[in-house]
């Protein structure tokens, strides 16, 4: 990777991990590796490789991760727009993009380098490794997301979409509103256990038990703060009314 | 396998299937290898390994597998009656088991010996072969399933579940109930392929994919004639109501 605004002469990029909570402890595990890592969460412990820094002395990092919900995103912004510095890279990690981009656009110094990512796992998904799992840039106009795209090819293996965020919303309200629907309704249901079962139920089951893991947090920003999802809700909502009249004639 | 009322004296079982629909085609496959087939399906192309005969020399034979609609049963019972054989094993596959065995209970002669079974596989999910998949046998009392747990255990290596029916239907309601009523309404939703995924997106997606192809004979036979079905979908709906609630507040 060439030396870039976000890279140490040696190469590794200096980056501030602003929240340690599970997405954050997966984050900071994968990077270690390969980048100087700094961190600050008032409420999680530091992992292994992450220097414990205050939340302004974070900020300043070259690279700026925030890995916090996206409904603490607009206080954490606002917390850390004195200390960001010219030119800097923000990169946040919600699993919407329209809302907390603008939030991130509104709040921070003009001249930060916005980079909104949506990484398509979590730590029951990427249990085995984050090798070959996804991870959906939205990168705002102006910015290139090139340098941060190698590196995520290239050092961590992922596979890199690019997209914007509106695009990504309507996306991932028919992947993840819907499958979290879903999957909360059947574990929901608390069925018994099944003596025997289908290949077609163990799949739906193995997609409940993902998304189980989950927190209440993640389940609402998905549902509740991409725009997108509640239309698919109606629909979800609307084809199984359908269906279940049809099964009633 | 020990020479009983079924087997001919090479141990080879002659069966009589009636009914070469997209089950019975995938049964004939599979048990041509091991048994003497003959077949009776007006509407079916013959596979090979299967002797075309009138639905009264498929009814003689000592072991009778109707693989025939649920929808269907009633009448078929009728038709075979006259020709079912004393001490014969009529098998039927149906994805329920209270409605078809009390069918045939009513219409084949005293003496007949019912067994209910339910593959829980189809031609999808078997697409590689049948081998370790499962299977549940329902016998009527004092029929002993053990010759044919044997003969699937032995000869297509599946794994046999003994049950009663309504055990039976009480398990398939929170199992393929529910399976068929998620998968049906995500088909109904058509939504556009997605450029990136999760991977409990991808197995719910596959889960439809796999029911998707299941006729809607079958659909209405797990949904309409498995007497717990209803509760379960009246449960599925008032779960997912509340959840809609809950994001609504």
């Amino acid at each position: 990777m060439a030396s870039t605004p976000e890279t140490m002469p040696d190469g590794r990029p200096a980056i501030g991990l602003i929240g340690l909570g599970a997405f954050g402890q997966l984050a900071a595990r994968h990077l270690a590796p390969h980048a100087d890592l700094t961190g600050h969460d008032p409420h999680a412990p530091m992992p292994d490789g992450v220097q414990a820094v205050t939340l302004a002395e974070a900020a300043a990092q070259p690279v700026v991760i925030l890995a916090v919900p996206v409904q603490a995103l607009g206080e954490v912004a606002a917390a850390i727009a004195p200390h960001i510095q010219p030119g800097a890279l923000v990169i946040d990690v919600a699993s919407v993009k329209l809302e907390p981009m603008r939030i991130l656009r509104e709040t921070l110094p003009a001249g930060t380098r916005i980079l909104g990512t949506h990484p398509l796992f979590g730590p029951q998904s990427a249990a085995q490794g984050v090798a070959g799992q996804s991870i959906v840039l939205c990168p705002e106009p102006g910015v290139d997301p090139e340098c941060a795209a190698s590196f995520l090819r290239e050092r961590l293996a992922l596979d890199v979409h690019l997209s914007d965020a509106d695009t990504h919303d309507r996306t991932m309200a028919s992947v993840q509103a819907l499958t979290h629907l879903v999957s909360k309704v059947i574990t929901d249901l608390d069925l018994p256990p099944a003596p025997y079962t289908t290949r077609s139920f163990e799949l739906l089951a193995e997609a409940a038990r993902l998304v189980s893991q989950d927190s209440d947090a993640l389940f609402r920003a998905i549902e509740r703060h991409n725009p997108h999802a509640a239309d698919l809700r109606r629909r979800f909502f609307e084809a199984a009314r359908a269906l279940d009249k049809r099964l009633a004639e």
